[in-house]
């Protein structure tokens, strides 16, 4: 407890003008690119004409844009997130010290905004451009709820109406969340629902089901196309998202290289990719040029492994195929994991820019089980005095068994790891795991290889 | 949303090492000091051999030391502040744009630590001379819940037991705001229970009762003397919890010093008042001093109006009156705000060092309706992106009345706001705002008179 002799203070923040004045692309600094999306019905690569009609033109030209180092945040951007940003890099000492090791602990914590996460970064972006182009709203979709929060409160500050589709469980399950969002003047529809066509036909076919990440997309999709004046925004997996998301690694490295300190290990929960994205896109840009190395480790869910036993292929984005295709490491468009996984990262697929990292060898991938990462979260929670959403527990869990390691072995490594979000809407899962009623699911092989066995064929 | 011109940045962080290392003590520069603590037998004032039988011995000195104008923030409790403070300075160029005033507005928001409030501030310092004294836990009682979550915290962090009584509707109301509690370790009642005299006497007297702050004070207290090696903790009223939260108006003073700011007005809600007097107690110093001059409002629930509608009187602190007298504003120790009133600063009384400062009329109060409250609540949250909790709402709808008024006026005033807390374990209070169904209540003045006539006749 005793640890302020040591001159790198508990939480590095940086003044506003330290602030991050554009985004890091990291793709223009990749020698293979990520694979375009394609277009379903011809296999070719979607135009920019075709996308415009679901999303923004400015986010269609950030999605395509392979070889822009560096975007300027416009001005706007940059105000909203003065706000709530910078967001402190803190030194995990009281965590150092409960575990006994030698390895020094950094976490970068987005959790301190009223979303709750790092979804804010691109939420206030994709709305900001929304509303540049005269739109009159956007529609998204919502799991475990912070995306869909953090777009209320951007569209809320922009006046832009706001429609958000909750999958069903979640929308059950966290009551509060949906007030939130309501508070922020967001309608919030429970997906699948009655109101889109495709809602219509998963309930057809799927009658009583809780819903998934992938309907509620095709329902959000389908609803901006079919009404004048909308598009669809989307928290994760574009690669618009990890540019946006790139403010939380650009931030975090300016704060390291201010004390000198370059991390050995840099740690993320995966989902759709955009913390982990956003967190290593400046690091995995200098390893990109040779200029310095890390280690890379994504952490999943061992209950929806995309990284870990997906294949990289094309697949759709959503169950209702309404997307273009991507190429991404995936478990099938159909896969829907257990419902008692708790918390977000159950997306099926995992971002394009990533799996081309991944596939290429450059980072790594860990799956971990859910009791195991809530008994972590808890530990953080008590030792730290943050607790953690289930997803942050993800990389919690990883950084403390590193950080084990290096009690075993003596090294002194430097462990970055992304603190995403605070868990106070998870209580439920918190609870359940205090009860003793919590408990592991892992998909089997052959659950796997029939979701992956209905993977689209490319024309 | 276009105001970087302006050289003064949207949030004020302190460095680590202009962080308070003394908490100030107001009643240092009262001339007249607040009331002495009474022996409810005997009618003289509590002796420390007295109090030590309840609380902390080095909390007990605290308590009744009216002269020593500051206090070292032991080491291990400033390492601790490290880990969440400072909170930020924000200045709410966003709301003073859509308000369109020519007010300068700042708040210190204390909604960055996982409790959600500036409750941990006292939490952590009570529970850290707990642990010094060699106790095995500490006991105390919680109504909106944020006190509980900081103890909670706090006591986690020192290995300390810790037994929260929570009163019986926010029990059951706020389900999550438990877990949390529960996830730091910390056993939790709902009160009245039957694991005490006192409130095995209440249930029996008013069976089916929600429950009320001043009965679980009752039990709390209870547990504490008829366990070995406990002693109870309160997270207001008591002069001692003023002391620990200066750190809120210390660290405000020397944000605003730096950049030669000097607030006209400070705003703060007021249940017990450890907000407010922590946030006032620097700048009041000065104006006791006579070095400054600066508008104080205390705002609180019409429907608990202590201030504005109680007498200045010896009162008992609890429902079960096992506690101490304290001459303080009080509505008498029965009153119990209507269950249509949402969230805290439900306690009947008032702290004593407050009140003295108010009966002095060195500070003004103001009482407002919770449907105005939500409302100014709402438009802070989607105005400046942090949604309160319904406490801190009352300052808000203060701070921007006071604000409208300079729009009319032209004058140029500086308010500053504490802003407490987060209101997500609020949200059946906002969802009832959002759905129109929350009402307003006034108790009659037949209704307080009925209260205030029982108050106890001293000695």
């Amino acid at each position: 407890m005793n640890k302020n002799v040591n001159e790198i203070p508990y939480k590095i923040y940086l003044s506003e003008d330290e602030l991050p004045k554009q985004w890091y692309n990291v793709r223009a600094d990749m020698k293979v690119k990520p694979a375009p999306l394609l277009n379903p019905g011809t296999g070719q690569p979607m135009t920019a004409a075709e996308l415009e009609g679901v999303f923004c033109k400015e986010l269609v030209k950030q999605e395509l844009d392979d070889d822009t180092a560096y975007i300027d945040i416009p001005q706007e951007i940059q105000d909203f997130y003065k706000m709530y940003r910078p967001s402190p890099l803190v030194r995990a000492y009281c965590l150092e010290e409960k575990l006994g090791t030698p390895a020094k602990i950094y976490y970068k914590f987005e959790g301190n905004n009223t979303s709750g996460s790092h979804k804010l970064n691109s939420a206030i972006a994709q709305a900001y451009y929304a509303k540049k182009q005269g739109l009159k709203g956007i529609t998204t979709e919502t799991g475990a709820g912070q995306w869909g929060t953090a777009l209320s409160m951007a569209s809320a500050y922009l006046d832009l109406d706001c429609k958000v589709y909750m999958v069903k469980v979640s929308y059950e399950q966290k009551p509060f969340r949906r007030e939130v969002m309501r508070t922020y003047g967001a309608s919030v529809t429970s997906s699948p629902s009655n109101t889109t066509k495709v809602g219509r036909e998963i309930l057809e076919k799927f009658p009583g089901t809780g819903g998934s990440l992938g309907c509620a997309i095709s329902e959000a999709v389908e609803d901006a196309v079919t009404h004048e004046g909308y598009r669809y925004v989307l928290g994760s997996v574009l690669n618009q998202v990890l540019l946006h998301q790139s403010v939380i690694g650009l931030e975090a490295k300016t704060a390291l290289d201010k004390y000198g300190i370059k991390p050995d290990v840099i740690i993320g929960c995966a989902g759709g990719g955009s913390n982990l994205g956003g967190l290593i896109s400046p690091f995995m840009g200098e390893k990109l040029r040779g200029e310095a190395d890390y280690q890379f480790i994504a952490v999943e869910p061992a209950s929806c492994p995309s990284f870990t036993r997906g294949t990289y292929a094309y697949d759709f984005c959503d169950t209702g195929h309404v997307c273009p295709l991507a190429k991404m490491y995936t478990l099938g468009s159909e896969f829907i994991p257990s419902p008692n996984h708790a918390g977000g990262l159950r997306f099926h697929g995992m971002s394009s820019t990533l799996s081309e990292l991944y596939h290429q060898g450059l980072m790594e991938a860990r799956a971990v089980e859910q009791t195991s990462v809530f008994e972590a979260a808890q530990e953080f929670a008590r030792i730290e005095g943050i607790l953690p959403a289930p997803e942050s527990g993800h990389a919690i869990k990883v950084a403390i068994d590193e950080a084990k390691k290096c009690t075993e072995t003596g090294e002194e490594k430097t462990i970055l790891f992304g603190l995403t979000g605070t868990g106070y809407f998870d209580m439920y899962a918190y609870a359940a795991y205090n009860d003793g009623t919590m408990t592991d699911y892992i998909p089997t092989d052959a659950d796997l290889a029939a979701s992956i066995s209905k993977l689209p064929k490319i024309k």
